[in-house]
């Protein structure tokens, strides 16, 4: 298992590989191939990063059996996704926003984040993985009263797409079998959501592959896998924490 | 009026402005600051690509008042709209491909886009024009059958965001007033939709303003501004012609 991290120091950008509070620099490219620089650098003194910059992050509705039986919703014949907007992607410890027009429930879900490394254009199921890089946490923030305000028109990217909506990371871990997994989330120090990837309707290699019929998957793109039961509301002060064992806690504050 | 290209030419991508077939090359940012090299290379040899590179572009729906009327949806509150897929986007005399595991019906959609300069969060209505570089044309090209495939989750995101059914172009006309503009769309040489933008329910500047107190708009992003009456299908081999006056004709031709 290796984790991947990206961060700020000293005004510039790099990346590389977390273990013990160390960072070893690396130089390349984290997905096309990277070699060590030589150069460590403490955790302590780095900011870090959302671990990757995806072009496009495909995040699922309705993609767990325990939700979708205790909202009675039906299981899904394909998979059910809309876009996660990519000014909405945030950093390990930085701070959610409350949208500052919006006086409404604003709730987090802790999902599982499947990193593309090689581009991915309608692979099969069976060479999927061979597609995906590692695994990352994300917390699908969402302002769900507008989600179906309108009766029209739901409003996935609206609701789902302010400002810091999007935490990823802490670090991309790569080497784990995804489906051994539990997702993670605390609020203020209490446990609300923890559940096992295993419960998937769609797994990590069928969603690369079905996704990737539709839009090809570019190397750091990122799909959300959707969350399972007790997502709920944060107020302002709120601390959230998403953990899944391997991969690590993302951890923001919510604030107005 | 200035129209400005991007273009390959000899491997390398470039950027200018064109007039009466000549492109004056440019080196520096087009939003942030640019001026010409001295170059000028004949439109004829380089291939457009599409005017630039959005990090998002929220498409609007129902926001045409004649459409709207049409099919019975009633005047929206606020603006609705979804994010178009990054990897959708494409050249103007580029092919739109139909999806590989799709039999059923796309359909072309001509709208004016509108080209974020300068980043946008929360501006108001009287400030948000100073933000906006120029206006292009959008195809939302549609694979409509999706939409409302399934009774519990409307698939705008993968209806609308598959390879190749985002084509831009020609042009990003600067100094244009958008309210003057009409938008035509023409099938194998037929005019299939021709309205004007003073039709919108929510105008350019409305628009900008609206999304950018929900996503910050960064400099290159677009707003499709939605559609309205005449939308229809294409057969492979098609070619379609979105045009709006003083911006230009952005051609596709449809093919399996």
């Amino acid at each position: 298992m290796t984790a991947w991290v990206r961060y700020s120091h000293g005004g510039a950008t790099g990346f590389g590989t977390l273990a013990d509070g160390t960072i070893r620099e690396h130089a390349g490219d984290m997905f096309a191939g990277s070699a060590p620089t030589g150069r460590t650098l403490a955790l302590a003194e780095v900011t870090l990063l959302a671990p990757c910059v995806p072009s496009k992050m495909p995040a699922l509705w309705n993609n767990f059996h325990e939700r979708a039986a205790k909202e009675g919703n039906p299981l899904p014949a394909e998979p059910l996704y809309f876009l996660k907007s990519n000014n909405s992607f945030c950093a390990p410890g930085s701070t959610i926003r409350r949208p500052p027009h919006f006086g409404g429930k604003v709730i987090f879900e802790a999902e599982l984040g499947i990193v593309i490394g090689r581009r991915a254009s309608g692979v099969a199921e069976a060479d999927a993985l061979d597609h995906v890089f590692g695994y990352t946490c994300v917390n699908d923030v969402t302002a769900v009263e507008i989600l179906r305000a309108d009766p029209t028109f739901e409003q996935w990217t609206r609701s789902k797409g302010f400002d810091t909506f999007g935490p990823i990371g802490p670090v991309i871990a790569t080497g784990l079998d995804p489906m051994t997994l539990s997702v993670r989330a605390i609020l203020n120090g209490q446990t609300r959501q923890d559940y096992p990837v295993a419960d998937m309707i769609f797994a990590p290699a069928r969603l690369v592959a079905r996704i990737s019929r539709d839009m090809t998957l570019e190397p750091g793109d990122i799909i959300a896998c959707g969350t399972s039961v007790g997502a709920g509301s944060m107020k302002p002060g709120s601390v959230i924490r998403i953990e899944i064992d391997g991969i690590g806690a993302l951890e923001n504050r919510y604030a107005d």
